[in-house]
């Protein structure tokens, strides 16, 4: 059995990534967290962990950490294959990496605290343009996504067919972000809103959540709905 | 043997990643241009090939458009194995896929056209606010990749050892968009520059190159060094 500690914070979408991923696979792992709240991220000792300076970041036994969470997702796929978090087929998995690319890749990079602090150090961008650029990129990302569920046969219970893969861990930890921040309604979004409530169901999702980790504010529980 | 028909634009790093990956692995295809010059992207046409608007799109014979450049890498290696665009081992290929990410995921997306109109048309900024905002994330994605490269036992001429890589081929995508927009020197990023120059001399890389495209201006000529 492999050691496994996840660098991780509350708040980040990409850590809730491989902690659903772990949970699915039935891999423990000890939680160690990133105070983001008081800049740890940037200390120098994260910093020789992860010069990317974001979470998560995987140490396994005791070899040099892995880092970056779609890296990592593929890492688990590969040392714990069952259940598979990929579906068969080089084009369904192929499906499947683009719809967790189109919110992992092409939304979530522009709301993190780095992009938000350039915005208002370097910009001047105020709090209302920082919220409408942030509300920008998830709507977005939310459109794609949908784009691309409604018109495919392969939409399912979940983004492809009957189990959660990748495409789904990566759009319900969008969607998390977008409730946590704003609030969202997703009835503009109906396919990507009934995954979101099928995964909802799941211990891997619930258990994983965002608000149950470590260093979470209690008043944003009634946005776990 | 497979159709392969491959929407690109010349500009595009994403789709420059799959022209070289198509190339090592001596697998032939179509280039269609999509020319983001006149906003070819947003026509109802393209729109329904990739709701997300950009390129590269793979058309595989008479399949639905494999979509997302880093998925399509995926789908390559898995469909045409030889020669490998990923290492050996599940740790090697975390690596890999990490420094492919540093530049490909958490740089190149700030770069974009989409982008670069939201900054101009909702925040106001200026030419020279945006090129600063361009530098900005292709200097941060050079220096997080110099920073995970030089200090790893497993750099070699190419960023894992002697052949070349997904890693490879986002980092060598990268600079070359850094070259041609603002004809970046790489003293700053010595091992990225090696690996780079390595890189370079390889047909898969040159024949691919952006300004041998259909369309590409011919004064950028001298930035190919």
């Amino acid at each position: 059995m492999r050691d496994y500690r996840l660098y991780s914070f509350w708040r980040s979408q990409a850590a809730y990534r491989v902690r659903i991923a772990l949970h699915l696979k039935r891999v423990a792992a000890t939680i160690v967290t990133v105070d983001f709240a008081s800049g740890e991220q940037r200390s120098e000792t994260y910093r020789a962990i992860n010069p990317n300076l974001s979470v998560p970041a995987l140490f396994v036994d005791d070899g040099a950490p892995l880092v970056s969470s779609l890296a990592i997702l593929d890492y688990l796929e590969e040392v714990h294959p069952d259940p598979a978090i990929l579906p068969e087929g080089p084009r369904d998995r192929a499906h499947a990496r683009a719809l967790a690319h189109a919110v992992a890749v092409d939304a979530h990079p522009f709301i993190v605290p780095r992009v938000r602090d350039y915005l208002e150090q370097q910009l001047g961008a105020g709090a209302a343009a920082r919220a409408q650029w942030i509300r920008h990129w998830l709507d977005r990302g939310l459109d794609v996504a949908e784009a691309m569920l409604s018109g495919d046969a392969r939409t399912g219970r979940f983004c492809l067919g009957g189990t959660p893969t990748i495409a789904d861990i990566c759009l319900v930890a969008h969607i998390t972000s977008a409730k946590m921040l704003f609030d969202y309604d997703l009835g503009r979004w109906p396919t990507a809103g009934h995954i979101y409530q099928t995964c909802m169901t799941l211990p891997a999702f619930l258990e994983t959540h965002p608000l149950r980790q470590p260093g979470a504010p209690s008043e944003l529980e009634a946005r776990l709905r």
